[in-house]
């Protein structure tokens, strides 16, 4: 089995990859659509991609990747953004005179760096995974770099700093992808088999001036007592007043209620696309 | 007036900032929390900060903000993202080595550095504003920044590529916000006093565990007609089960039927905080 993510080898969607399929051979693509296209084409046989973020929100980006790919979603996990000090084998903190990482990562970590290291330079990279990659090929103890965990083991840093983001509770959820006629539980790690009920993701569009349309919208599952994990809306551009809407809920696409639910809400949508029914994920905190 | 924005002088916010408080005296923070506790300090009689982007969804961190601070947003405005390619007065596209900018401006005009820039090297910086300061004090022709059109106005630079983001729908909203005595209208721009509709921005908490509990937040606003621009849940970290929702809505906080919903949401919902009436912004395109 192959995955593809997006990032460098030690990125966060890396560890992604490691709760949700351990054996696999990892396959780093640069960015989000060479990851789609590395699984339509068949070049690997599944994508883990981030989808929302509990600080930055959904990766829209991604949304609209569902939309014009067929692929199903397989799977789901939750990772906590874990930020490490990282600097190599025997530096100590003390040694420490440049800071390297993603600008993101180094504002998450300011009060660390503020308080630890007030003296040293800090000096944004293009990702995390790739500052860890430059302080390990330097071999300078004065260099450090913030990245994962899954960097540290990688490029084999020593840790000066663990967790040292501000805000804890950053968390991604990231999201299984394959072709529709993948098996869905090919590779997926005993954890990842064990855990959850199924839910549903879908998008939909309402219908153009129908006065209450959302509203009649979420009746459909309303009416069939289905609960809802999960509902967005996003403005269409350059269609003011128009929206898409991005649903999970609780129970599989071949559920009657379900099914019944769905067929109610194409009559009430303009364009309904389920993206996949999965079982609710474990969170790696 | 005093207004602060998150980011360096010729950041995107300034953008904002000008089509909001043309006259005003900007005042530059490092974060989000720092634009915050200026307005609420008293220090600055604004701050504008981004709420959502059509790319990468809802600024979660801003929306926590506005729960745990008491101030109310006076009006709103979405700018186009637009990538523009800067260098010192004179330089031409032939002769640029170097190019500079946050890595998400980066990504986002891969294309055209590609195509047109294939042997220049990428170097990430802390903003995009930043990088256009530095291309503007080293004054070397073969360094380029990429950066918004007030980074090109704020450093005098030459543009030397105009729009080169490959995805042109890129929107983010902003929001105005001021202590809950600031007069709505002073020092807003013409243009942003004349449009627009009011519209009202809440967020509120279900109870737990009752059935159907979205259902019935979002029926008092059906019930009474109330379109709905915005609905967006987040669940609540540590309360699995629970969610907060984020809503806009169609009408002023004093209009009776809005007045009416807000009484009803507030018998369903475990928690109600309106963040304030406003009028529809216009788009900068």
């Amino acid at each position: 089995m192959k995955v593809a993510f997006q990032g460098e080898i030690g990125a966060y969607s890396e560890e992604a990859v490691g709760g949700l399929y351990p054996e696999a051979e990892i396959s780093p693509r640069p960015n989000f659509e060479a990851a789609f296209e590395a699984v339509s084409s068949g070049d690997v046989d599944r994508a883990v991609l981030p989808i929302e973020n509990s600080l930055f929100g959904s990766v829209h980006q991604n949304y609209d990747l569902l939309r014009e790919h067929d692929l199903n979603i397989l799977a789901e996990i939750q990772i906590r953004i874990r930020h490490q000090l990282l600097g190599v084998k025997g530096t100590a903190l003390g040694d420490i005179r440049k800071v390297y990482s993603h600008p993101q990562a180094l504002g998450q970590c300011r009060t660390f760096l503020k308080s630890r290291l007030p003296d040293a330079e800090i000096i944004p990279s293009y990702d995390t995974a790739g500052a860890a990659k430059l302080v390990a090929e330097a071999g300078d103890p004065s260099q450090a770099a913030i990245a994962s965990r899954a960097a540290e083991a990688e490029y084999a840093l020593d840790n000066l700093g663990v967790d040292i983001e501000s805000n804890h509770a950053n968390y991604t959820r990231f999201l299984a992808l394959g072709r529709p006629d993948a098996n869905k539980e090919d590779g997926l790690s005993p954890e990842s088999l064990e855990t959850g009920q199924p839910k549903t993701s879908l998008l939909y569009a309402q219908k153009e001036n129908v006065p209450g349309g959302l509203f009649k919208s979420l009746a459909v599952f309303a009416l069939r007592d289905i609960d809802l994990f999960k509902i967005e809306s996003r403005p269409l551009i350059g269609s003011p007043g128009q929206y898409i809407f991005y649903l999970d809920l609780d129970g599989h696409e071949d559920d009657e209620r379900v099914r019944n639910a769905l067929h109610h809400l194409n009559e009430v949508a303009a364009m309904v696309k389920v993206l996949g029914s999965y079982k609710s994920g474990r969170v790696l905190d």
